[in-house]
């Protein structure tokens, strides 16, 4: 492998406590005044477009948006504009993009559909002169700063940022607002912690993998999966908790491993039931958790700062993205340069 | 393994011509008046609740609205109802439960939360008296008998067929409604087409691979996926292919399996596109179609009839019901009694 392999994403990844820092100090000039507009003219659905990573950091905003809002969402199939040339009734219903490079060519196109459709379209970037920006009613920047990896890192806790802050701010939860100002120092301990060398090694022939977890965190379980997938190279599916007790489970046999995000709140009573079940069937459990009664249990313990459950997601995702790094280092793959793919993919 | 080791799932895979036949004959008594309702009250958004099997039927019934109606669908995440305790505003809001038992609490609880918002709610259920029928405003009964096999096979298709001929009659679209006519016989040479036994020894060592296909039958990889994880426990993951080429075509080296659904119609171009990808990637692509041109290309092919994309679910998934069975087998797994399995999941 070439010398500084996978100094560039390690860069990046390191860069977000700053990334979320500027995000948060400028929300006043873009993402409040959006609230504003979203309090007054509440609509009847929102659409959130986006593939990849922004497409997790959009389920993320599926369940803050549902949960804190009371408004249904549609996480966009773009397919249906761009293969079936439809043209969706969309009147009372704000459309959400989410792309970092914004040149999506489906994500730039279902949002012209959208706006066709009668849809309030909100481009949220980290260029905002892209193609998707300049389709859009109005546009969020997300100030990230130029992302050199291919592996979306900071950019994609700068979207689930910019969907918290939104929300925060349009529901009128004060706390939830002010929970955002801890987040930059809960991520850099998050980035600090060191207990994954423990037992890292064990896990370098690492081919296949399920990650789970529920609700808010299980975007960060298909982040997590993508993460290992594009640059580590193992087959590392998500499957939401609830799905996975539905018939997956069926893998999960001695030694078989499964990525577990384990936050405290409404859904740590679930998942340790999860956990109980994983045992059972005599899988390995890498546990991420603020818990200590989650994280003794597990043999590959990864304990995080406790963090409020709704904003969880931002720091979860931390040790996912180290651990990938670490694995394909391990495996012998230049995170920065993984075989076959760009940065930005242009699928119609 | 016991004698008749998967018998009863076979048998179900078989009764499909049966139970779509009936379903057909039956539309005129609770579809196609919901139809009409649906024409005459047209909803501003379609929310579809399922889990397991039964959210692939709905993801395929996402498309096929979004096309024909053009009314925006959102596939329900119902742990915002259950672990978030979140009412939403669902009015003018039509809300679909799919549940082949219609006891999954979490779906039940989703659709009285959904009455409680002022939706109009309908089950879709092969059991008209579960207590998913009971908290519905309205029932479509599947009439597929009952399913004794852990995995649903002859619910899955009549839950397509019951969301296509909903679709059919409430567009008005002529085409769409005759061509179900056809259906019954399009199964039956779908069962007996033989050509999978030419190489399937082939892959009695698989453990792992992915599944794709884009549009109307991304709900076919989806359900073909968990076919082959629950059935033959292999880690078989689902893709768009529009989401593959976005990173995780990273995983497909030499010989690494995918299993690609690609029928006629609006996909086939950008699914020949991505034949050729994997086979610049030297992976092996098993290619399910009708297209004597993808067939040719492929080491592995699986040939089908020709149809209509929008009804090709219900036939693609077919060869994929007999292949996850025929790999459990080679594989020395019972695919009536997948160990650690029931038939109903109780998650809320």
């Amino acid at each position: 492998m070439r010398p500084g392999a996978g100094a560039v994403t390690l860069q990046e990844i390191h860069e977000q406590p700053a990334v979320l820092t500027r995000l948060i100090a400028h929300q006043t000039e873009t993402i409040v005044p959006l609230a504003r507009r979203l309090r007054r003219r509440r609509p009847a659905t929102i659409v959130l477009a986006a593939r990849g990573s922004s497409d997790n950091a959009a389920l993320y905003g599926r369940y803050l948006i549902e949960t804190m809002l009371r408004i249904p969402v549609s996480l966009a199939a773009p397919s249906v504009a761009t293969m079936y040339g439809s043209t969706l009734v969309l009147r009372n219903t704000l459309v959400i993009g989410l792309s970092q490079s914004g040149e999506s060519p489906d994500i730039v196109a279902f949002l012209r559909m959208a706006r066709r459709g009668g849809a309030l379209t909100v481009a949220v970037t980290n260029q905002p002169r892209s193609p998707m920006a300049r389709a859009a009613d109005e546009v969020l920047p997300l100030r990230a700063g130029v992302e050199r990896s291919i592996a979306a890192t900071k950019t994609y806790t700068a979207q689930l940022t910019a969907l918290s802050l939104l929300v925060a701010a349009a529901s009128g939860d004060g706390a939830l607002l002010r929970a955002h100002e801890a987040l930059p120092d809960l991520v850099s301990q998050a980035l600090r912690e060191g207990a994954v060398e423990r037992w890292l090694s064990d896990l370098g022939s690492l081919d296949r993998c399920l990650v789970t977890s529920r609700g808010y965190n299980f975007a960060t379980a298909r982040e997590a999966a993508l993460k290992l997938k594009e640059t580590a190279r193992i087959a590392a599916e998500a499957l939401s908790s609830a799905d996975l007790l539905h018939g997956p489970i069926a893998l999960v046999e001695r030694a078989f491993p499964v990525l577990v995000f384990a936050p405290p709140g409404a859904v740590a009573a679930h998942l340790q039931d999860v956990l109980a079940r994983l045992r059972r069937r005599r899988g390995i459990a890498v546990v991420v958790s603020s818990e200590p009664a989650l994280l003794r249990r597990s043999g590959y313990p990864v304990p995080l700062p406790a963090v409020d459950e709704r904003l969880s997601p931002h720091l979860y995702i931390v040790p996912a993205q180290l651990l990938a790094h670490r694995l394909a280092l391990l495996r012998g793959i230049d995170p920065d340069r993984p075989p076959g793919l760009r940065k930005v993919t242009r699928v119609l």
